[in-house]
């Protein structure tokens, strides 16, 4: 039965967890198989075109354990290497990048869309052409947020280096008057109370965890592929190509519990 | 001849580059060759096993190139994997390790030095061990700085950020009462200025790619392998895994001028 099988998520490493937590509650009955990039994280640095090998290969051991849909929970990824992902599926891909910005798209009232991301989405341009798809007049303001990703690794959620840092990294994308903020970086969801406190109360933050479950579940019910209940709550798996110690701890912080299943994949 | 071979140095990126501009310094007629895994960095957050088999893909790189020394630019493939490097090579190995950890345990007039690194090098306790080869007495204190490579990768080398983040990691290692702080770090160099102000005027700072350097001049003259000057400056050249932009921008900060001749390794 096709609805019996489970969604693959995946990510560089550990950001994509924040997806996955979004997807257990929005899709409770859903199993998932999570492949984190662990030995060779972060990819927000690297070129275009060693993320795509690195994503070609990803997508091959997905679709070998029988996902019914893959989740490119990478903006990175989904900026830089999604036509490779979908050229190689037979099955429907829902990318964080894309689901965010049809999310973004529609809030601004003033037309003016702040994105934070890793410096190669924001080099890709990719948000800015995903955005503009869906509203064609929006002015998109990005900016590279490089230190955020190993702040929350630090677990720096609430840390004065943190607060900081977010007002260097904001003040020149709040002076363009921008009233929505994507957290273009499945890592950023984690910082949410930091920014939400640094920015006017009429200012959105769009969290593309959220809007992907979203638009997970929406594709899922289009295409009949929801599994139904079962008695058994579903049991995931997660995959790492490194050894997964490190994985387990910031993984808690973004599940907000423990991980039970985690293997390692030698590559 | 042998005296004419260049050295190998290498890193997982960009930071063993300290080491290459204090070898220019230091020995001004040696050509270097450098490798730099910019494709898989950083290192400093990864397991053991996934380091070793890094470490001698790129050893072996560099015996092909004929190197006559090799010096292993990394705290964290020094702190786990040089048994490996050591084992594949038939010429003389130097690593960053020790030549910081001979220098720093000579210095220490209190008898309690502090060791600044990766994550992944402070777990190993590879410094501890150094350490107490030369001066079985010291009393060390090792504390890991997960987020000084990316703030030097930012360029924020004296912003107010970054000496917050210095004065939080600092203030356990000072409170033990250190006279003596290693920079366990190739990257960590480029934050001495910023360093320097938030001690004491008796802390003495051990420089790795500074005390590398004199333990490469040292092993050069004792083995008779020292090249004699030419009628022109020696080549260098620097080979990466990664499309070379990035590594070219960073590089110029630790080199404090252009790098000419980068070559792209597809591994």
């Amino acid at each position: 039965m096709t609805r019996e099988r489970p969604i693959g998520v995946f990510d560089s490493g550990i950001g994509g967890l924040t997806v996955v937590h979004a997807l257990m509650r929005a899709l409770p009955n859903e199993r998932i198989v999570y492949f984190g990039d662990t030995a060779r994280l972060p990819y927000g640095t690297k070129s275009s075109a060693t993320i795509a090998g690195y994503a070609a290969q990803i997508t091959e051991f997905l679709l070998k354990r029988d996902v019914k849909m893959l989740v490119v929970a990478c903006n990175t990824m989904a900026a830089v290497a999604l036509p490779v992902v979908t050229g190689l599926s037979p099955v429907p891909v829902v990318d964080v990048l894309d689901a965010g910005a049809r999310a973004a798209a529609g809030v601004s009232r003033v037309g003016r869309v702040g994105v934070l991301a890793t410096l190669t989405t924001v080099s890709s341009g990719a948000y800015e052409r995903a955005l503009r798809i869906h509203a064609p007049e929006l002015h998109v303001v990005a900016k590279a947020c490089p230190l955020f990703v190993p702040l929350v690794e630090e677990g720096w959620l609430d840390h004065p280096v943190t607060e900081l840092t977010a007002q260097e990294y904001l003040r020149p994308v709040l002076a363009q008057g921008v009233d929505t903020l994507v957290l273009g970086c499945t890592h950023y969801p984690l910082l949410k109370p930091l920014l939400t406190r640094l920015v006017s109360d009429t200012t959105v933050l769009v969290d593309s965890a959220e809007t992907t479950a979203a638009r997970v579940a929406a594709v899922l019910q289009a295409q009949d592929l929801c599994r139904p209940p079962g008695d058994m709550p579903p049991a995931h798996e997660y995959h790492v190509t490194d050894v997964p110690q490190r994985f387990r701890a910031v993984g808690a912080l973004c599940l907000g519990g423990p991980l039970p299943d985690v293997h390692l994949v030698r590559w």
